[in-house]
């Protein structure tokens, strides 16, 4: 192999490839990163050769951002070769066509501040933003807080650049909003955890940030008033309101209850509680009125309107204390979606059976409701991998009959590859295999990873 | 063939299949129309065994929707089987989860109407309405009136069930909102132009219609002003801007002058005007406010807003009479896509280079230059072949270098196909060959539609 090293350092430089000793440093202390070597590439074209050399090597690649997916995806094996997008970190804004064009190594809180400081907003956001990638965010399809105003990053994309296994640059970072001219390519690379290509440039658009926020916690009287409730704030808001984040009971006792640092600020009797926000420049008094009216129709119990910016981030802040959760031990953390009718009831049978299982576990349900997109964090006492296994499978294994999708926006990388069956049929299956075959032949990229191909 | 024809009546009934003089009746007056069967499958089952049928016997197949389609798509060969949706007319509406579900067949203004009775509104519009199935729209990608606010519809899909060119049923009728469990296949069908599947079965999500709309004509000093205005529109209406429609002098002047019907509601000798419309409950007062704050910047030289339903409709009227072009005698029409700062200097050097090769052409353009769509008509008297391959040419050529798209929304078809190559780069075109082959391999889909694959 030290012609194939000697041919990663003529393309990216001495300093640009990493293996033995300077490697091991590196990934000290992550047990999980077990590459050969580490490469970083600092633009599309040495990209491009790396990846034909891996190609003509037979080595695999795993292309890495950074290193917040939540699926095991970027796990590496000793055979493997770590394609890191950390050098390519440049940016610009243009203000007239309103989108960002970045390399792919850039990460979502710069993006955010060049968008900010050009007067425009990145629509995408999540709370990994200080180490996310856009690379990352594009491989992942990376929903967030605001998907139901904004979408998610497919929905945000114009254009991208992607090379290919063999090497092959891909440009489609055209700027426009409208192009019906021949398949449009670069959906099939959204979303596909770098196993159909590797991300180089991202051209995303950019929003006018709203004039005003308006923010509140509300208290549901039961699951049967979620429906209505959100017809009813979407109805009103005109398509502002950019959150509808569901906390069961349980959820909202665990972030309210010392130590947690947030008092509650509604009791904590409600079967349920729900933080929306709309982005509007009237925002606060809109959701006056609308409140007002719900709780004369009965669909919200109580609710407090956040009546300044400090208030309105100490409700986030709540709703963001998902570490409160880890108080018991361990957790397991599950990303699922549901039909909105669905969830309700399915929730409910989920911690019936969890209880019955293991009579001390501990559930807690809380979720972008708004999209069907619900978390689900299991504390099971000394949980080992049968169990966890187990566990999986009472999780899971309802969404089949419900047509419900066992990953809503984390994906599947490593973790959920056995329980992607739940969720996609064999034709499916087939057809996902097809692509893999003919956009990387040899299984180059990020092989096992999604779902089972052989490497040749 | 003759057991082929029995197959196909065997799979539809004997109604189910036209051929010979049923066929030449119903196809008379249509000399595009050349197919030799005709099939009306009934369901998803039957076009999959109709389509199996087809594939086995080298039959290439037409899928055909309600015909609307601007780019010869549909246009058939003596050759060719014409696979009618006809017949699959199935709809239903969930307001909780606020999706229609629909089989291929439905027509858009059906669709509309079935929304509208639940309290929800179809998110897509356009002019052929009472003609265009949800299916024909999903194989265009179909854009229309309010793409700025809605999206086109690959923004307002949740699923999608397609058969594909060997009978395989990919069910991918989910409901969800957010799905990242493996590869998201429909996109790869949206928009493909029927070369990759059929599509049988549409889930569409529903939205809430707007509690208000205000409606407005503007005259506007030059082009510069468009980005600035549009900006300071999408700002001060948060989100609820819904169309942004351009019309250049000549248009203007064009629909405005007898024997059109509108009367000018503005002066005639502005360079530009722009119809916009928004989706709020209080959209005229809003749209007052915000073009006195623009008048007095310099980006709106003139208004008129629509006090009433009915002169709300008198300007869209005026906007919709494309009719009016006709009467100097036959346009060629063009749908392009451009970076709005390219689209003002492009259009006028269009409009030159026409003018020098034929002083006696009329151009007219305009367009939702709100998502950077631009259509331009030109009459050039006695026009013939060669004479209209140049002044494509002419329109076409400048795009490569702009990174136009040749199509905004109309597609490819047969009409556009020799001009596709200014729009994407040999790779993409070898990407797209690749998906063709893999999903088509006897290529027995919409043969030499989009691009040229050989039929085996
Ligand atoms: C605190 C926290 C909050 C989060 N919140 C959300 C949330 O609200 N919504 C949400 O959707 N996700 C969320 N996530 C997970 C989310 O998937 C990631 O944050 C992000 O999308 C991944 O970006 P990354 O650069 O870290 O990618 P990595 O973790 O480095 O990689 C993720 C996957 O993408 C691939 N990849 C990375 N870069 C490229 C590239 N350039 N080309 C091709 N493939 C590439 C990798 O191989 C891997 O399969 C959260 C994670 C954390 C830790
Ligand atoms: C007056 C008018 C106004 C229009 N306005 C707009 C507009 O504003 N925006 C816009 O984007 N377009 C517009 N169009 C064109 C638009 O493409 C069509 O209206 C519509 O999307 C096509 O639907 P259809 O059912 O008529 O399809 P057809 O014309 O029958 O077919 C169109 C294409 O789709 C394929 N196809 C049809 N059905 C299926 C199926 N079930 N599965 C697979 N492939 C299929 C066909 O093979 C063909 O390639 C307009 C057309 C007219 C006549």
């Amino acid at each position: 192999m030290g012609s194939f090293v000697e041919t990663l350092r003529g393309i990216v430089g001495p300093a640009g490839v990493l293996e033995g000793d300077a490697l091991q440093a590196r990934l000290a202390g992550k047990p999980q990163q077990q590459a050969r070597w580490l490469v970083r590439p600092a633009d599309t074209a040495e990209v491009s050769q790396v990846l034909a050399a891996c190609h003509a090597a037979g080595v695999a690649v795993v292309p890495q951002g950074g290193l917040t997916g939540l699926v095991h995806a970027t796990d590496t094996r000793p055979d493997e070769l770590i394609l890191s997008l950390e050098r390519m970190q440049q940016l610009s804004v243009d203000t007239t066509q309103r989108v960002l064009v970045a390399q792919a190594g850039v990460l979502l809180e710069s993006a955010q501040a060049a968008a900010v400081a050009a007067g425009l907003m990145v629509p995408v956001d999540l709370g990994a933003r200080g180490s996310a990638t856009l690379g990352g965010m594009v491989a992942t399809n990376a929903g967030g807080n605001s998907v139901i105003r904004y979408g998610m990053m497919r929905e945000n994309l114009r254009g991208l650049e992607v090379v290919l296994a063999d090497g092959t640059v891909l440009d489609m970072t055209n700027q426009l909003v409208k192009n019906n001219s021949g398949y449009d390519l670069k959906h099939l690379f959204i979303g596909s955890e770098g196993t159909l290509g590797v991300v180089t440039r991202v051209v995303l658009r950019l929003c006018e940030p709203p004039a005003g926020r308006g923010t509140a916690l509300l208290a549901l009287p039961g699951f049967d008033a979620v429906a209505p409730l959100l017809r009813r704030l979407d109805q009103a808001l005109d398509g502002t309101l950019s959150a509808f984040e569901v906390m069961w009971q349980d959820f909202y006792r665990t972030v309210t209850t010392p130590p947690a640092l947030t008092r509650p600020p509604l009791a904590h009797d409600h079967p349920l509680y729900v933080l929306v926000e709309c982005g509007t420049a009237d925002g606060t008094e809109r959701l006056c009125e609308i409140l007002a009216a719900a709780m004369e129709e009965g669909t919200v119990a109580d609710a407090t309107i956040a009546q300044s910016e400090r208030e309105a981030k100490a409700l986030w802040a709540m709703r963001d204390d998902v570490a409160q959760l880890r108080r018991s031990g361990p957790l397991v953390a599950y990303d699922i979606s549901l039909r909105l009718a669905d969830t309700g009831p399915y929730i409910e049978d989920l911690r019936g059976a969890i209880g019955r299982r293991w009579p001390g576990a501990r559930v807690w349900a809380f979720g972008h409701l708004g999209d069907g997109n619900v978390h689900v964090a299991v504390h099971v006492p000394q949980l080992d991998a049968a169990g966890r296994s187990e566990l999986d499978g009472l999780v899971y294994t309802p969404l089949q009959a419900l047509r419900g999708a066992v990953s809503a926006e984390h994906g599947i990388g490593l973790e959920k590859k056995a329980w992607l069956a739940i969720s996609r049929t064999p034709a499916e299956f087939a057809l996902m295999r097809t692509l893999k075959q003919s956009l990387d032949p040899r299984g180059v990229l990020n092989p096992g990873r999604v779902f089972d191909t052989p490497l040749i």
